[in-house]
């Protein structure tokens, strides 16, 4: 467990965590505001969509939680989403060649905004089942707040597994919670279990079941 | 009134109320997972509609009351969603046979948010308008989040009397309490006015006037 | 500087400020009761649309900010929404004649909002930027779900400078916050300068640049 562990006290670390915090943050907003530029939006519209899908998860978990909202207190969060806007107007043409690094950064965000969702829930003395429902709240609402506000129908309610890598990672947290395994432990497992789960998912395509409308079938 | 007060008495019985609220959040969750699975949404995608529309109204009005938010402290609401998802799935062919049934279970469950939502105002010492405008939003304020997720203009806002039935309601309440009728008696009738209300719109198609768009008329 | 401390006297008045916050309620809740008019909304649908307009930003500010939200402690706002919706029933065929008299009264709604959402945050002891999102949330954020509600995309996220008017008028608050001026003066240049960015911007059609879709100006 040398390695394990090595690599969990790095991950505690809180510059290093900052720094994947940063680059979450980063695409998260990207996302956002490439999304927002296929309706039209202008500048502010396109600054208001990536803020939401960066930091509109973390607000809803802050407010269900009744504690401070977090970007609130540190403007890294607004001024990273501003600069994700100046990189989108500067080198929009060769967003669609980053296409795998912005995945890879976003899927470690999800991991991230995932742990930082259960462990924030966890302080409150809220039960492990609440947290997993607010780690995934956390990695995953933002998304859907972006597109309630261009007005789609959300993603990540049709396609891909993205929602469920947070719920993976969150029975992961639990798991090893149960079982007393040291909290840096945890939330490296845990973020593991997050990215990979999102990873493979996409690699293999690997789907859950859709519900099928009532009236087909019939014929 | 021996027989009110006694129908009373039951309805302010704890075991008679968990399983009418276990009715109305069952048949919330039916109605948005079953229009989740009309716009072809995965599991994951219907389960958190069908949780929004049981639990969003409450949860916004416990955000906007600042109190605990409800189902971080009872696991029976995220349960009882998981098994409308289940019975979904299962004799998904079949509901349309139950509509009726259905129809019920959701004007009882309308009627006990209601009543829920103005109670747990009131507690907050807020004046019972508040506590109106907030059994409303308990009742109906969900199903809007549920039409929002899924991309369509909320049906409550276009058809049938829906969240006039809670605001009828309310105003029951509020003249009972205004005449210092026990809090048992004025919580059974305003239920009922809800029930009734729902059930006699649907059943005499009676709707609310609606507004014209302003370049009607003209020719 | 006389005559601008007496505007400045005139503006801290509570009752010059009252019949303002009157105006500005109105003008919003017409402008959503109107477009949910568009929709063929019922009355109910058209309040309620009216109501998150007129309230929406404020709610979302004093959720945020985790302070009373607002319109729960003065019965105005709900009735000035009542009593637009009244107009909207009765005058309909002549609000398009009255298209620039609404559009003064929103413009001046949309500075005191600002002002008040950029005062109120200040006083949570949080910093100057905080307050400025805080302003523009309280000024702009209802019209974004007014046209999520309609199902719409946000019209503020394309069209015309309204958002920006109110980041405009903070960035002023904030420059002369940092510079001593009382306070009196601070909000009155501060709503003069959304007042007037939004009046010119409309007037000579100054609009933010709009991000274009990524697979634009290939050819």
């Amino acid at each position: 467990m040398d390695i394990l562990n090595y690599i969990a006290e790095s991950f505690s670390n809180i510059t290093f965590l900052k720094v994947i915090d940063f680059i979450g943050t980063f695409a998260f907003a990207i996302s956002g505001i490439r999304l927002a530029s296929a309706k039209r939006f202008d500048w502010f519209g396109a600054y208001v969509v990536g803020a939401a899908t960066a930091i509109g998860g973390g607000t809803l978990r802050d407010v269900m939680l009744d504690v401070p909202v977090f970007w609130m207190h540190d403007g890294i969060y607004l001024f990273c989403t501003g600069l994700a806007l100046v990189w989108v107007i500067m080198f929009r043409r060769h967003l669609v060649h980053m296409h795998n690094t912005f995945f890879v950064f976003d899927a470690v965000g999800l991991a991230l905004f995932t742990i930082v969702g259960i462990q924030k829930t966890l302080d409150c003395n809220l039960p492990i089942w609440v947290a997993i429902v607010m780690g995934t709240m956390t990695g995953a609402a933002g998304g859907v707040i972006r597109d309630v506000l261009i007005n789609e129908e959300p993603l990540i309610f049709r396609k891909e597994i993205y929602a469920m890598a947070c719920v993976v990672g969150g029975v992961v947290f639990g798991i090893c919670d149960w079982f007393g395994t040291p909290v840096e432990v945890t939330m490296l497992l845990c973020g593991t279990a997050v990215f990979l789960t999102r990873v493979l998912a996409v690699k293999y395509q690997i789907c859950l079941p859709t519900l099928r409308a009532e009236d087909e079938e019939k014929g």
